[in-house]
């Protein structure tokens, strides 16, 4: 898979299309308003709008956005909405939840309560770049976890391996990455990658490989890993990212989105059923992408 | 200054030019010596190489360059080459210092060893980067300290802004980056960035400006930076970007470098006289424009 509309198109094969449902939150912008009216519109999924009644329409007016196929739920405390959206998901009368307006913080602890929405013990973050001529590169995490221990990026892992798994991704090469290419006592994260890999890759299907610690030129491109005499079904074909911290992570990913101006997604990972998680900032494409994302999963 | 064409265009003002030499220990890599010539050609500098004959004529006869405006002093061993330049540099029988095809530490170690050459407690890295539309962007430090305390960053921040001034970058606004815009206790790094600005912000010169933490995206972007009702003279147009660690800054250099395709260049900070730092798999592009960045320092 190259690219997001790769995805739409993927998409269109499903049997349950029409019948994805969002429950969005506290809708309160306009990005979230037009990516959902745009998955509507194309058949890929219904909505239910779980807010203030009065602030939907106003943001569906400024954005110029027609209310009719969606469904509103009305519930004007922030808290409460999100409360609403989780026992939606929780009871099945929706398949998947994006974030809308509302903190990060309590919109995770809202999950986090119904513990049946959870599948593992770690809620974690991926973030998916449409980068030319390459795969689609999925990087964990880069927006949850500050500083995992081993035994919570080996989590991290797994969590990201089960998601790509289910949007459809046949092969999937991980790359612990650190900023160098072998363990070294100086860099603690290559010590850590090495360590994950030695203990994760015996437990990894036929279609998943696992490397590291790899720094970053060496996982993406051939060239730079030929150069280190690195070969293998991950070195420079990398894609998924795993990266040592949030730190990390979060400069990176925001430096591929702000200054690469890369096509991007982002997905929760460890729950049963898809949630969707973009910051504040996330334009309508970013949106529209990650229930892209979302709908395959479902 | 937006472009390393602007670099070349201001050095061609230098009254020096022409007199300004690099000392290169073990330039055995086509790229080195491609650079090299490219600068001696257009008559910004002279080249010293420093190593084995016969590794050099071999180098030079692969890349098809003419070795004869170079001065050639015969060291058959590393070692003795990295030491024999960097005695060159401390006599100031050269103006400049260029690694060649010798590990990092190797070389480092060289220059640390000769008290003279430095004009600060640690030797930091910083890179540069061309961005379309933006002034290039400086990053530090993405490649020698692994995990610094507060106080080696503040040391990192003096060096990066000494090496942007001697460049001629007049307006110097430096982002401590963080993964929060705001000190929070879980992300330790956003109280570090909020401590190193308060505490560097007084001693600062009018044409310098210092924010922190920033998230890249509200140091990096206009918008984004509005959203999150961040103005001033650095949130949203940053040129110097201090990443939190190693690892941080390393994964984020590369990712600019080999998925972005950025131009880049790289620049030892903390020496009297400019040493150049590029990795063992830079191009000529990334060597010749560390080169135009040393020669305007020289």
């Amino acid at each position: 898979m190259k690219s997001f509309l790769e995805l739409e198109n993927a998409l269109q094969e499903k049997s349950n299309l029409g019948k994805i449902t969002f429950a969005v939150p506290c809708p309160y912008e306009e990005s979230i308003l037009v990516a959902l009216s745009e998955g509507t519109r194309k058949g890929f999924c219904k909505g239910v709008l779980v807010g203030d009644c009065r602030k939907i329409e106003e943001t569906a007016k400024k954005s110029n956005i027609e209310l009719t196929p969606f469904e509103i739920v009305e519930e004007k405390e922030d808290a409460v909405a999100i409360e609403r959206s989780c026992e939606l998901l929780e009871d099945d009368a929706v398949s998947c939840l994006m974030k809308g307006l509302v903190h990060t913080g309590a919109f995770l602890k809202g999950i986090l309560q119904r513990k049946n929405l959870l599948t593992s013990s770690l809620l974690t973050h991926v973030a998916v770049y449409e980068i030319p001529d390459r795969d689609l590169l999925f990087v964990s995490d880069p927006s949850i976890m500050v500083q995992p221990t081993i035994e919570q990026k080996k989590i991290i892992i797994l969590n990201a391996l089960h998601v790509m798994r289910q949007i459809g991704i046949s092969h999937r090469r991980v790359a612990v990455l650190s900023s160098v290419e072998a363990p070294a006592p100086a860099v603690p994260s290559s010590v850590e990658a090495f360590e994950i890999v030695r203990d994760l890759r015996p437990s990894l299907s036929q279609e998943e490989y696992i490397e590291g610690p790899l720094a970053l030129d060496n996982a993406f491109s051939l060239e730079a890993a030929a150069l280190k005499g690195l070969s293998g079904p991950v070195a420079g074909k990398a894609n998924l990212f795993i990266v040592p911290s949030l730190d990390a992570g979060n400069i990176f990913c925001k430096g591929l989105t702000y200054i690469g101006n890369f096509p991007s997604a982002g997905i929760v990972a460890g729950t049963r059923k898809p949630v969707v998680l973009t910051s504040r900032s996330a334009g309508k494409e970013e949106r529209y992408h990650s229930m892209l994302l979302a709908c395959l999963m479902a």
